[in-house]
């Protein structure tokens, strides 16, 4: 499915779609390589999507890495309240006025925000066009920026309009960590843990003696996290590119951590937070319901303590709660499906689950 | 590739796109078939999307032949002038509001422009549900219903945002074309000469005899002019989904006639005038390059007058053609492709052809 290749430094993962095949490399010093983005970055014409944090510390960079190039910018809010269809309309204003046509490429400079809006458009411009992934975040390094989805949120739930569509190439910057501040740091630790609770158990103990090492930003520990991740991450979106069935593992915490968002307007919680508290109650109903020990549970409450993750939902109420959950895409013929834990390291998904430990849950988490 | 079906007047053709095989049912009285519409629309939750000019002459048929589901409507302005990302937001909203899931259906009825925004949104949300197309116009029932290109327009050229979306299964009910105003029956009937032009003899030499039953609405002639273009486009579709080759000869007329379009902001031709004037100007072309004799310039002249349509460009002059053309997303490395005649029956595709018939035709009908 994947093959390795580690020269100086830089790892390179593959990802397989079956009708596509897309690099992920990941390292120190990438935006300013020539030669790197020279081969992954195909096209004369380019529009650079990216936000107001992050394009005054790396745009330049890349621009300079892609001299030569006709490059067009597109500078975006930050923040996931402006992951919207107006944003996205803002890209396809940017790819029109530059008279982009269907050989030109978007590359995504920034965070989630900014690579699935930016993935999005780049999806639905000319019903598709291609777009390279230069995520500048923990989170969209070991998520995000791999995998395909794209899409804005509607004011009625999260990501609810968007596009199946897998980058030409994803190139994941190191470096540009050093700039992220320490929550946006731990609320990529969150998806890092979650691949080691559905997964993989050597990564979730290796987290649970490295978490701190990954906090303090050295270089080999988060290189060796987000490696590691994509590597699951790719190994899943290969082998199920629409969810059907495996890839929705990687939902762990999302069901939660989405009506968690959604219930305080995207406002308090870092998405990456949301998910921490939802794997929490995920874990919790997985033991309620006999799948796994209560010692399970401590163990991934004190992973996340540790992280620095929050565990406490906002008290919006079992109703409200509920609600916000059967919103979500992950509800089929009127049954919520839910990933939940069978160890460490391997999880189930499904909607064939009691009903009074669900709601136990709820009643005791949001209630 | 396909497979006719022929019971008491009603027409099943399938078209196979390989990931995917969906049926064209043509034939009257299709509205009110309960048992058709209760084996071709699936999900208990529909959304169906119309216009204000087709809702209050079809919808409550429809209503009345799928009840038993959960029905919401969306009623979006008419005319090509609406198809745009606010519509679509529009459909979005009417989604959300009734809290749909990824197992509701939308169900376009009207014409090519609720059809395109419709199947648009249908792709777009919770990144892609089914989308049932009930075409009520002569243009979208052999045309833009059939081979899944969704989209909407952007104030700076026609369809500049989509998405590939194969509809679950289309709906041609022929008395739809009792209510269609002459001129848009007319506009559907370029399309027909155009699969006569690019890829059958036999159809275009068949219209040359029976152009006048088909405005007459003969129902024999109507549905044998819709069958056997949508045999045309499913078998082109068939084999190229995306258009990166054979689809493309299905595109003759249509550089021309979207700038043609453009220049007129949507406001002066429908799409089938813009097209027919498009191809009158391709098949010049194709002259003046020596691919064809002037006899069939002639015989598409003679068949487009007949059939009622325009041959006359707007005097935008050659300049502004050429720009306009530019922003069509048929450009490949700066060169713009083209469909050209070989003879009646025959297209090519290609951007090597010479510049200076080229700058002759525009100057000659834009000038």
């Amino acid at each position: 499915m994947r093959k390795i290749r580690i020269i100086g430094g830089v790892q390179t993962l593959y990802v397989d779609v079956g009708h596509a095949r897309y690099p992920i490399d990941i390292g120190p010093g990438l935006l300013g390589d020539r030669e790197l983005l020279a081969a992954r970055v195909a096209g004369r014409d380019l529009l650079v999507v990216s936000d107001v944090t992050v394009a005054p510390l790396y745009l330049q960079r890349l621009h300079l890495a892609l001299a030569g190039r006709r490059i067009g910018d597109c500078v975006l809010a930050d923040g996931e309240q402006h992951k919207t269809l107006q944003a996205a309309a803002l890209v396809f204003d940017a790819l029109v006025r530059q008279k982009l046509n269907r050989d030109a490429t978007v590359v995504a400079l920034g965070g989630g925000v900014v690579g699935d809006i930016a993935g999005f458009a780049a999806a639905c411009y000319q019903r598709g066009i291609s777009c390279v992934q230069v995520p500048t975040t923990l989170l969209a390094q070991v998520d995000s920026s791999v995998g395909g989805k794209t899409g804005v949120n509607h004011p009625g739930g999260k990501n609810l309009i968007g596009a199946f569509h897998q980058p030409a190439a994803v190139i994941a910057d190191t470096d540009t960590l050093a700039t992220l501040p320490d929550r946006e740091l731990r609320a990529g630790l969150a998806e890092v843990i979650k691949y080691g609770c559905v997964a993989d158990a050597e990564l979730f103990a290796w987290l649970e003696h490295n978490v701190h090492s990954i906090l303090a930003r050295d270089p080999g520990a988060l290189c060796h996290a987000i490696a590691r991740s994509c590597e699951i991450k790719a190994a899943v979106v290969g082998r199920d590119e629409r969810e059907a069935n495996v890839r929705a593992i990687l939902n762990f915490g999302h069901s939660f951590g989405h009506a968690i968002e959604a219930a305080t307007a995207y406002q308090r919680h870092l998405h990456g937070e949301a998910v921490a508290i939802g794997m929490l109650i995920a874990t919790d109903l997985s033991v309620r319901l006999g799948m796994i020990e209560p010692s399970v549970l401590s163990r991934v409450r004190s992973l996340l303590v540790k992280a620095g993750l929050p565990t406490e939902a906002p008290r919006i109420g079992a109703d409200a709660a509920r609600a916000l959950m059967r919103m979500d895409k992950k509800v089929a013929a009127g049954r919520l499906r839910l990933v939940l834990l069978e160890s460490i390291g391997a999880a189930a998904v499904g909607g064939d689950y009691a009903d009074a430990p669900f709601e136990k849950v709820l009643a005791e988490y949001f209630g």
